[in-house]
Order: C-alpha cells, then sequence, then structure tokens
C-alpha cells in the first residue's frame, strides 16, 4: 500500500504533497513523490538545480514529520500523467493525489490534459485537490 | 468532518459509494449520499420508485456496516454538480467522492462536464473513483 503524488513546486502541487502526506500517515502507508519533467530543452541546468532543491526540501519536510517516503525525479520524455500512471501501476498504489489549478479568472474550464488523462487512465482512485485560498 | 458522496445506480456510482463508505471507516466520519435528480420529465414515477428502493438497499448497507450517514434525494432542477458543491459547502465536507465511466472502446476522453465541475468548483478535495474491472 502506498499513496502517489505527483509534485511540482506551485501551490497546488504543494497544496497536493500536503494533503497526500496527511493521507499517509492516517493510512499509515509511505509515499511516493513524484517530480516529472519531460527534459530535453525545456529543463535547463539552472532550472533542474532549483527543482532538486526544492525536492531535498520537500524529504526534509517528510522526514521531519516521520512520513516513510521515497522522492523519484523522472526525467524520460514522457508526459506526467504517463509518469504518473507508470508509478502507480509498478506499485500497486492505493490512490493518486493531484494538483489542479482553479478557475481561470474569466470562469473558463482548464482541466488540463494531464489531469484528465490521469483522471481517467489511472489504475486506481484519483484524488484532486485545489491549492488553498 | 463528513464525507459526501454522489450516487447513481450505475457501475461507477456503486465504485463511489463502496469507497466513500471505506473511507469513513478510516476516519470515522459520516457519510452523506446525495442522490441528484433534476425532476421535471426526466423522472417518471416508475423511475423514482426504483430510485427510492435503491436508496432504501444502500441505507440499509452502510447500517449493517455502522456508518453514520444521511441520505439526500434531491429533486430541485439542479445539476448533480450544483447539488454536490452545495451540500459539500453546506457541511464543511471533507472531501467529495464521485465516479467516473471509464474511456469508452474508441479511447475517447469522456470526462463529463458534471464531473468537471465539481472537480474545479469544490470547496475541498475529490476523490474520483472508477468502477472495476
Amino acid at each position: 500500500m502506498a499513496v502517489v503524488v505527483g509534485y511540482v513546486p506551485t501551490p497546488e502541487g504543494r497544496a497536493a504533497l500536503r494533503r497526500a502526506a496527511q493521507e499517509c500517515q492516517l493510512r499509515n502507508t509511505r509515499l511516493v513523490v513524484i517530480n516529472s519533467n519531460r527534459g530535453g530543452k525545456e529543463l535547463d541546468a539552472v532550472e533542474a538545480a532549483a527543482y532538486e532543491q526544492e525536492l531535498e526540501a520537500v524529504r526534509s519536510e517528510l522526514d521531519g514529520a516521520g512520513i516513510a517516503h521515497e522522492v523519484r525525479q523522472l526525467v524520460r520524455g514522457l508526459e506526467p500523467a504517463e509518469d504518473l500512471i507508470a508509478v502507480a501501476e509498478e506499485i500497486a498504489a492505493d490512490f493518486i493525489v493531484i494538483g489542479l489549478r482553479r478557475r481561470s479568472p474569466v470562469g473558463k474550464l482548464i482541466l488540463g490534459s494531464n489531469a484528465q488523462r490521469i483522471l481517467l487512465d489511472a489504475p486506481c482512485p484519483v484524488l484532486a485537490v485545489k491549492a488553498e485560498g
């Protein structure tokens, strides 16, 4: 049993991580944090270093909370949806936690294609969390 | 604290209810089951009676499992998304559980507008569950 969370350093990514950590404490299960990045031109060295620093902070936060965890930074040319689903299948995840952006100010529906793919194709339930406020 | 579940007598509706009941047992919280129906011409007397029977079965199942619950059959001309969000706000739900249909055989994305609205506009996290197999 494990919970998988898709993590990016945004308000909704942090909200997803926080909620996933709470769910792991409640269930006494381990947390697998996935930071998925297509890599290639989109990821330069400065950005990669910043990500590494963010993930290091995540690791020590989870250590502090006593939550068994694993952080995987995946840069293998896949979309985040593909990476998350593959890991969820591999470890037979209990569920996946993802962050969702709120509606845009004009109220447009902005459920991204990655979120839709995860919701529809995940082998397990998906908990969708929005950023606070 | 309570969990809200949108219930319809379909495979995905039953999967959502089952998962919501498990989450309530884990958290020791109460379950609010919402069966939302626009009413009007869409709901004839035979269908309404069938729904009532299904909901009665749900009630006794939850009774048997010892889960504190409340079943609300809402027929007030609103979309299911509106009803679920209104109840979640009213009772400050911990999260909402919804059932999602799987992809169609041709693989088309079929995340319905009600599901999208709940995911984007709910005041709390949303757990999306698919039917088994």
